[in-house]
């Protein structure tokens, strides 16, 4: 750790713009429309306004397992929303989130249509709506005690491991330290339940996965700020064979890929329309490859 | 910020237990119970094991609140964990949770009782159960985004700024501007939202509002971290106008004493069972003030 003790906070704390590494320009300390911009729309039930974070993908697998198990009413129109841009101050996102952070999504199946803003508020949704991918009765409560324990948990992988392991313009040991010891932690609650469970809420898969894959599953599948090793992600024996399971099932692997814009040309699809558009990849897949 | 930029993350992390602020004696890299102790065993329907932190008093007030409607069905216990004794490793509060954090809750008003874990869970389960303080039909949506969104955002607010402000054993100037920045954006977000909206969802008090008073609510207060004028909580005018209107609420001058073990002595009450437990506290506050 470092010696410098010499830092004191000032009386109020002030804004330097100066610093903050490489999410530094899309970090502000108020909130609002930076521009006006209005979203674009589609004809489908369901308009998402995301990117493939593990936060956007939870909302793009939830719709393609819906559309697997046959609800036409889950079909979905998604819109990327370049982060990196500034687009999530754009005034038309504002209105649907608030809060400026992927995933939005806005349900117009609704004669007034209605807007949606955190994942777990959207899978919650999605699952009430079409009734399915969360459990009946008492199971009920399970489901949603692990659903939240996700979205109060991951700000500690994300905005905290991450960001320090990762992305911070300097490795300052104490808060790697910090982060990755709570992370650890976390992981080693998601292995000690999956010992004795196929899937978070027992023997049915929910939402509850939906919401915990694409952060625990893709970090110890070392697609997450490269740091299986580091995390010794290999010794939770029990999550990576959930991790794995789950990466089998169709609707995940088109979900990981709607609104991916970084890694091979062949996992991204920039814009989600039709079902035929992971064809289309598929076929542009091949055509890269010869 | 330190110019140490001489640290260089190991290939696997290791645990160092020699470092870690206040709380380090707490944090763990791993899961599960560190010793056999069954919990102690009320009468009433809720049986709460909790800690008067911003996510514990979520509970109480909750609980007070659907007393207060005239639900006598939400009697209930509350036993006192004591985090900085560990408590949260007794084997049977992580029957309970198994991410040993408060609150826990066991609703054993049904033939098989439920576990409950996470405070966002735990304020839905009671709401559903009651039909109490979540607004009906489209409205939902938006309730249970706000939900989500404190859990969600939160994590920046304790588990980073005020680490890192009040906790920490040295001020990292770059960590205390990263979470300061994130915070103000946050109280932002609701000051704008509470310029137009009486509550959280509108017109109607919810569980968003119980959900998100016990963090931000308390911030501008200046009864966290008192870092009030650091983050120039009174900007946060329509914030503060909310804050002050929920603080008088009766239910939330209860909630936030129950399983309290600092501050004011006449502000205390570790344990709560029955509705006179307040009035005899009142009593003694008189005492202690006469």
């Amino acid at each position: 750790m470092s010696a410098d003790n010499s830092y004191i906070p000032p009386k109020v704390w002030q804004w330097n713009t100066s610093n903050g590494g490489n999410w530094a320009s899309i970090n502000r300390p108020i909130s609002g429309p930076t521009h006006d911009n209005a979203l674009p729309k589609g004809k489908h039930p369901f308009q998402l306004h995301s990117l493939a974070t593990p936060n956007g993908v939870k909302v793009t697998i939830m719709l393609e397992e819906l559309l697997a198990l046959g609800f036409d009413e889950a079909e979905y129109d998604a819109f990327l929303i370049d982060i990196s841009k500034g687009e999530q101050f754009a005034s038309g996102f504002v209105d649907i989130n608030p809060n400026s952070k992927i995933p939005a999504l806005l349900d117009q199946s609704n004669e007034q249509p209605i807007r949606l803003f955190e994942s777990g508020s959207i899978l919650l949704h999605l699952a009430e709506k079409f009734n399915a991918l969360i459990p009946k009765g008492e199971k009920r409560a399970e489901c949603m005690s692990w659903l939240f324990w996700q979205m109060g948990s991951a700000p500690y992988l994300g905005g905290g491991f991450g960001h320090f392991y990762a992305y911070a313009p300097e490795k300052i040991e104490y808060c790697i330290d910090r982060f990755s010891m709570e992370v650890k932690r976390q992981l080693d609650v998601l292995d000690k339940h999956l010992a004795n469970n196929e899937y978070i809420c027992g023997d049915e898969y929910s939402i509850a996965d939906v919401a915990i894959w694409p952060w625990y599953g893709a970090l110890v599948l070392n697609r997450l700020y490269d740091a299986a090793e580091f995390l010794d992600a290999g010794s939770y024996k029990n999550l990576i064979r959930w991790a794995n399971q789950l990466d089998q099932r169709p609707a995940i692997k088109r979900g990981v890929m709607v609104n991916k814009t970084w890694g091979d040309l062949s996992t991204q699809l920039h814009e989600r329309h039709d079902a035929s558009d992971f064809l289309k990849r598929t076929q542009d897949k091949l055509e890269l490859e010869n």
